[in-house]
């Protein structure tokens, strides 16, 4: 189908030893830009193709930068994806289709992760193409510019309570949010730029572009500037990732997404938050902590329907507790009405329900869902098959349908967070390329431990109340629960003080106990989750909770003291 | 030696199912509380040996005060001690010696625990003989005014990131302090009442008053209102703690001990802090946070010298970092004047060095380390014998010298925590009350995870980098570092983002790597480190360390990911 070998193409020695080469190591990778260049043909000419280690790889592929470019450290991905073709276009006899091991769509989470543990630990020659900004949707709309919101919206609440402290804090301190996004920003761009050198530094070459398949395995990117290039690997990750749904309704475009969250340079006065998920509920926590007039439109009565239903119940009162309108057993929006065009406060738009009431509001947010990124993809050429939920279907190896094509990520619709999708793409890449005794590695997506960054932190490990009882049954299963206040709001009027609950459930099964779930929401359980995921992973029971001494005072010490 | 058997002094069933009688559920004590009062001498006559269980106990203790005081639920202490004098003295032939099953001095958080454990659990008859405020040191100078002062010098920390978040805060935000020192001790208070209501719920007897052995296992206690009374038990807890140490330098009573720290009502604006432990670290954080002009003396380079080298160094640079002057080897202090009598700005003291320098401040605060509360026992009338730095010397039981007298807690300085303390008594009331299979329980003292709540908080487990080495050779042992700025200081100027760092260690031995020693600081440990202890004492391995994925973007996570 497609060319196997080529002059350009060497079989790859897989390199296990890492401490020669940790990929993350500065000051190799500095040796690696400070050496004597040594022509790509030359190095490709001594033919080492069982000697070959990651560092050659690094040089090999990064010395075409070096030799045709002075200024080879400012903007290396475009000199990766110009150099390259202008190498083979000026001084060999043009060449179609470029060659590597693995090329990776999507320069996210998953895709780099993956690419980097083929190229930095295993010297493949890795090609990843990415159509945005380098790092994906973490980097770009989510997790970071989220959590950095979240730190940013948590500044206000602790202004609040510095009061009870003894803090003279006026009343009309000014919120210059244009300066906080103006800071994310370029936090943002300063990580898009990290990403590249990653790459760079482990040999990856990066194409700014989007993707599709051609043929089986060969692909074709049409990069920002018009022109196009084809690539073939013999194995190929779908890694793109996914994007914010728009609903069917009526003007649903005059509101925003996630995405467009992101942007926003005003906050709006008054804002309606459309969805039940964690999105919905961290991004209209943020809003509502900074004092923006928050409506939430839910379907059922509480929101984060898919934790445990303490969660649930708890976090719907705490939103209402601090302000948030939520519209509970919303039948959804017929139409969006712009009634002003603007930013901020200048912008007007008005809301109608399927039952015919009206809200009047700044910016309605939709999070009501994410698709797979598949559509320009053509991925029936090759033959990928989607679910029915039009993610790609994997199987627990990552493998899609088609042999030498892999997914992972929010593409394929699994779990979807970062962490995850590194992980995959490590075990994938481990699989891959690396030695015989990874040829079965892969990620275990048991108990994988998740923080929602509302207001209050949430996190969560594991089965909910309701699963556990359905899977162990109702007489294996046994529950602990807690709810205080934490220390920090004891300086808090007592009806203050209730609106800010810290509550932890461990659920246990089978005469041992062993901890089967594990759900807290509160002050500080962003950072408390981690440890107990590790212990929960190695498969703690309730006496290994209680065998570890407390730590005093802290609200963490409540997990190994519950009764 | 001293009446074994007695008509009050009967044996206890051990009482083992824990469902029936939660200690701390208060459905049940509500029921205690609420039933028809029955005459103790009544429920004596039926001699109930044997069928005699923990709610009984309860109920036979708390009875009296329930037939002589209308007020029943008011100053439940006071009742205790004076009423079951006076049922003695006036209903029965004077009886000069009370019989308990176990007698417990100190009425902190060791004593308490063990008590609770041994009345709530076993329904042993038992006494808590209290000198100062109940709860002790954690509560009253410990652990619960020095959390809460942190929480309150983190505040400021706050209001100073803030503004780099664009929040418009005034630079001269005043701070009332004697503000949050009156909701301090207003919370204190009701800790030292839930204390009391606690050990009335389950049964336990409480005298005000400073207890001495007259015979070796005879105790008189002179309460607070002069009069005396004697009690006898087979078994006796010495959990009298300890307390701050003052130098043997001329005036130093002018200046104060952490005790003190708690009492100041007006902030000095000068302070200087002497002590290279925790205690001296955690104050001289929260005055530095706070603006005070803080001045530390150490006799060497570097403070926190029991913990790991990365600690002592990243800690003492962050505190000079924010602004505090620390005094490197120190010759110490020669004396103390007292220029100018007074509280707050008002007080002025000189102090002269070893080696003739002068510094004045207004205040001093000796944090040179604590000494057992032992010499007011008479604990030669047994024969219970101390170590050579004067701590009561136990067996890892906590059995004394002498049989039938146990010590623990800071007492015996051993690893002095208020957790471990609780611990180390519930486990000394497991195995003096407990069933046959709990006659060998005693706690543990490896892998204690411990914080300190500096600026920022520390937390360790385990070994240091050179115990680990010592005890399993150089080649055993790696260590993985990582150093980092959380994301939360990532809006602040590069300089700025310097002075705040995280910095995690983890220490691992043998071949397969596991984990003997973990060393973090920064932002959001105290609340990170409990679910790692867990692990820990599971006896994690670095590989499950990476087994656990992620939870992104944390501090945490970096521990599960380390290179």
């Amino acid at each position: 189908m497609f060319p196997r070998s080529s002059s350009r193409s060497f079989p790859v020695q897989a390199f296990k030893n890492r401490l020669l080469r940790p990929a993350s190591s500065p000051s190799i990778a500095l040796q690696v830009i400070g050496r004597k260049p040594i022509s790509t043909a030359a190095n490709r000419a001594i033919g080492r193709t069982q000697t070959r280690t990651a560092l050659d790889s690094s040089v090999s592929t990064a010395i075409p930068s070096i030799a045709f470019s002075g200024s080879r450290l400012a903007s290396l991905a475009k000199h990766f994806s110009s150099t390259s073709a202008t190498l083979d276009s000026n001084k060999m006899p043009p060449v179609e289709l470029q060659r590597y091991d693995y090329i990776v769509l999507g320069g996210g989470s998953g895709g780099s992760g993956s690419g980097r543990r083929a190229a930095g630990w295993y010297g493949a020659k890795t090609l990843i193409v990415e159509s945005g900004r380098s790092g994906g949707t973490c980097v770009n709309v989510g997790c970071v510019p989220k959590k950095m919101t979240w730190n940013f919206a948590s500044i206000n609440e602790t202004l609040h309570v510095a009061e009870h402290y003894g803090y003279t804090i006026p009343k009309d301190v000014n919120i210059n949010y244009r300066h906080f996004k103006d800071i994310r920003d370029a936090t943002i761009k300063r990580l898009n730029g990290a990403y590249e050198r990653n790459w760079n530094r482990e040999g990856i070459d990066l194409v700014h572009g989007r993707a599709r398949f051609v043929e089986p395995k060969v692909l074709e990117v049409e990069n920002n500037d018009g022109t196009k290039m084809r690539y073939t690997a013999p194995k190929i990750l779908i890694a793109t990732g996914g994007r914010p749904k728009l609903p069917n309704v009526k003007g649903a475009e005059y509101g925003i997404t996630s995405d467009g969250f992101f942007e926003i340079e005003e906050l709006p006065p008054k804002i309606a938050v459309v969805g039940a998920g964690y999105i919905a509920v961290e991004l209209a926590g943020v809003l509502g902590a900074v004092g923006v007039d928050t409506h939430m439109f839910i379907r059922g009565d509480n929101f984060l329907r898919k934790f445990d239903p303490m969660i649930q119940k708890t976090m719907t009162e705490r939103y209402e507790a601090m302000g948030i309108t939520i519209h509970k057993a919303h039948p959804g929006f017929k139409e969006v009405q712009l009634v002003q065009d603007g930013k901020g406060k200048d912008k007007l738009l008005k809301l109608i329900s399927e039952d015919g009431s009206e809200i009047e509001v700044n910016e309605v947010l939709w999070a009501i869902g994410r698709s797979p990124e598949v559509e320009d993809l053509d991925l029936d050429i090759p033959g990928v098959k989607l679910n029915k939920a039009g993610f790609v279907d994997v199987d627990g190896y990552q493998n899609t349908s088609v042999e030498g094509i892999y997914a992972l990520g929010d593409v394929t619709g699994h779990a979807e967070l970062t962490p995850v999708a590194i992980a995959a793409g490590r075990q994938l890449g481990n699989r891959l390329f690396g030695a015989a005794e990874l040829k079965d590695s892969k990620l275990s997506y048991e108990n994988i431990p998740t923080v929602v960054f509302s207001h209050p932190e949430v996190g969560t490990i594991g089965l909910t109340e309701p699963e556990a009882r359905e899977r162990f049954g109702d007489d294996q299963i046994k529950v602990y629960h807690t709810r205080f206040t934490a220390m920090y709001y004891d300086v808090m009027p007592s009806e203050e003080k209730k609106k800010n609950p810290t509550e932890f459930k461990l659920i246990c099964a089978g005469p041992e106990e062993k901890v089967v779930g594990l759900h807290i929401l509160g002050l500080g359980v962003g950072e408390m989750l981690q440890g107990f995921g590790v212990a929960v992973k190695m498969g703690a029971t309730k006496r290994d909770f209680d065998s570890c001494v407390a730590i005093h005072p802290t609200s963490a010490e409540e997990l190994v003291t519950l009764r």
